[in-house]
């Protein structure tokens, strides 16, 4: 299907539900679907960081984005992820991803490698003059080495190269400044990965979310979405805040014992599953799982949000 | 062929020479590898970060395995870098390489995700459970989020998981700290990359060095270890100071333009085409080419270490 | 005077005038004390990042607070840094700001060394019991090695340890975590200090804001706090964005030639001069003047601002 | 005294003795000063990082200068830190050490504040213009925002404004380019802070070493300055081995209970205890004390080290 332009609202990022040993539960994947479409989201995001992208071997990430198009059928736009080091190896993930059916993809700045600004314009005008669908930039200073600057934004924008941004470096000062940079340039998106703030984000005229939290309570997302449209500031306040307070899953892990991928993204998996969507909460090599008494924390967090 | 263990001497970092629309020029490549063996290295080690791994998309890393092992037919050992993000994935590389004939890999600590000490010795030891060759740990700060301690080495060395160090962390406190910690282990090898301080990680007890200058200059490198080899002291001190000035040819690259990737590997592919190894200097999307002024500078790096 | 509790509203961190020989030029700084009380500000802030306390030595230090408590001369409560590298060389400055009049201090974490959680909880509360006045925790994690994080400063306002929080840390889902962990403590105020988000803090529920630019527009920042107060969400959205466009004069300055502090300090100084406020632009040693044509790039801000 | 040019050999930086209440324990610090300058050392640097000199107040910093200068009595030179923010405050400092006597001063790069390369040079200069004695320049990047390049050094070198260089920064192969940049400069003077790399720096040809680990042990960094001016590498190997076994305590300390510089100062300090040198272990506020089974730990460091 075509993206709309701007894509606005809530797009979550979808997790990767696994088997045991690893493999794609896509029987799994697709309840999970179906628990995000029936609250209303308005796209999908597969293959971010909350996915496990940089966990998953290229089979499982084509049978995800297989699994995820075939299912929704063309309800709501699909958006991959093409995460991978640089231009060519991106370009690889492009023509893997649209070929099982995405209609836009989601690429970072390069990593692993030493880059700079020009470096990173250059990227993006490679993998866009090279992708047969929209390319959304994402900005994740915690995982490569620079911040995508909102000159370096603005400037693909006003370019064509992006269609749009997704911003999970909580820098709001930043995403203001993007915001602003795009605002006459009809048909950009600019999306938030920041849970903790989307009221702040959509107040600055943000077109939408891509919170990871979503796959545990996207109905709460949706809320704080369409209260924010509506200018309801003070329900959307009390929504985000609830939110907030369910987020503190993501610290439930040991931190003398797993880093922080392991915990927050186990966490998701677990209220998954203990709210009956996946079978399974394992996480991908080499994240180490959380213990029985961190479930049971996480269980908590979800009957004090009303969850369970 | 099976590896020496303890491997030891000079094992340089292959270039990946490239054609203008960035193929793999597998002649120049042939070239480039007699070029090295000539000057009397130990070993060859492919699709490590002066190789330009982290570019290469996986049909040209096959390439190059593929290439340079033919070529070399057995006269010395070949170790191919399995770089990617995680476990899994790391894995698939690790077939892809050891299918191609590599007689060992090298693999670094999880990047892109944040990561964790646990995590970090649970990848190594799920990859090497993989490999069919021995698993050489990559430490390489500057590009994954944690530096590998001396505490996590000598744990994986102790435990057979990994037959050596290839440690280019500049950090030679901690390079010391892994010697002593390994050295009761016969057949562990600790290899440093750190091209400046080879005399003293070899006065250390280094076991060799994976030098990238080492591609513009083997028989520098082969000199140097074997001065320090014999304890004469005095000449390796004056070999290094030597490619330390040559090495200044890594910053000719103006920082307002590009990178220190597009810079230093731009300067040592100049330099391989001004010594006429091979045909062009390209390096991969998206880094940016040497200006010719800058490959006049580079040029005179070589006449002023004897090289043009 | 005796400090509200909460603080609330605007405090601005004011510059310090300096003359060409880089002395305290009190005649300007009474002016700009003028300027901004005129324009409504509730309280001021001396000796903070805005006002070059890292540059002021001590007896410029004293000059400051002397000059601004005695000027005020109680109209409004002051506010004073007192920055230093540890505990008892902070001590030394609350004795000297509060022998000088300050009617509260506002403290870092320890810097210059590395520190853990433990030892900032430590520092806080040996401050806090040597000072005769309220101390403000101040996160300013550009400078020190470690973020306040939510669960230091909940613990410290909990234990009536600090009286508030001045949050430059750009972290607008700690600071939220912040607010909600305090909001329970009657009198505990928390400020933002970031110039961009001030609608996004107050729509949170910040109590005020500490903003570098309210020195070059303090009626500005009165407004946009009066409308957030009033719930004019339009109306502090518009406000908002005018004061993030004059904020781009912080980048005037050369990053080939000078630091950020060079770039934004003298931007605040010049747009005060510029203002007529105050008369010479000079910044501490070792910052680098902006030059002429950067000076009227400043004023380009200003006149597209209205300010002019 | 008038500094010897080059200033050469082991050159301790001072820990300075604390009474349980955090006043200097001048008593045990001219104890400290007689065990190091009977063990054979060269000079003494008081106030740097090994010295607390972040946690010093002004009035311990005199009494500390006072004391040592005092009982040395012009015996070796006395080098003192001038550890502050900026240039203003160095100056400051400046006055304060040379008044108490001090050869030399010791001045790091700007900090708490963002810096650049342009403004560090104008803060050496203008600290050298105002010191009626010479100017070391301390690379202490652990502490300070930007590492001084060989660029900036040699620079300085040059110009005459430093006339020495410590470099704590770990980093071997940028200290190499300082020595081989600074080599034809008569008089200038390059120190190694590293503990666990001096015979590397020996053998590169740096002038003399800086290491906290010799207040506890100076006999073992004389003797390894000895072998290493003598060419006797294996000794100075073997000497330098049991150096970095015994520096292995400066990991006592629990990192969920404390920070590095509390770990590393607290077993300095209680080796010198155990060692009955100094007559309490204490350290400044706000570092936590090390336990007595931490301590404990720190014992069996020393009687490992034949030091018991």
């Amino acid at each position: 299907m075509t993206l709309p332009a701007p894509l606005t609202g809530v797009v979550p990022p979808v997790c990767t539900p696994l088997t045991p040993d690893n493999e794609v539960d896509t029987a799994s994947l697709t309840r999970l679907v179906d628990h995000l479409v029936s609250a209303g989201v308005d796209a999908l995001f597969v293959l971010g960081s909350s996915s496990e992208a940089a966990y998953l071997p290229d089979r499982h990430r084509r049978t995800v984005v297989e699994t995820v198009v075939g299912h929704v059928g063309g309800q709501l736009p699909v958006l991959a992820g093409a995460i991978d080091m640089t231009t060519l190896r991106v370009n690889d993930h492009v023509d893997a991803v649209t070929a099982a059916g995405a209609d836009a993809v989601v690429v970072t700045a390069p990593f692993y490698t030493r880059t700079h600004p020009a470096e990173i314009t250059r990227h993006f005008r490679a993998v866009a003059a090279h992708s047969p669908v929209p390319v959304f930039a994402y900005d994740q200073p915690a995982s490569v080495p620079l911040k995508l600057t909102p000159d370096v934004v603005t400037e693909l924008a006003e370019d064509g190269v992006i269609a749009g941004l997704k911003d999970s470096s909580g820098d709001e000062g930043a995403f203001r400044a993007c915001l602003m940079g795009t605002r006459a340039l009809p048909g950009f998106s600019v999306l938030t990965g920041s849970e903790l703030t989307v009221d702040s984000a959509l107040a600055m005229g943000a077109h939408g979310v891509v919170p990871g939290l979503g796959n545990v309570d996207p109905e709460g997302y949706v809320r704080l979405y369409r209260y924010a449209k509506a200018g309801d500031w003070e329900r959307a306040l009390a929504e985000q805040e609830r939110l907030c307070t369910l987020f503190g899953m993501v610290e439930v892990g040991d931190p003398a014992r797993m880093g922080r991928s392991s915990s927050a993204l186990g966490a998701f998996k677990a209220a998954l599953q203990l709210r009956g969507v996946i079978d399974c909460a394992a996480t991908m090599l080499p994240q180490v799982p959380l213990s029985a008494p961190e479930v049971e924390r996480v269980g908590k967090y979800l009957a004090g949000a009303g969850l369970l």
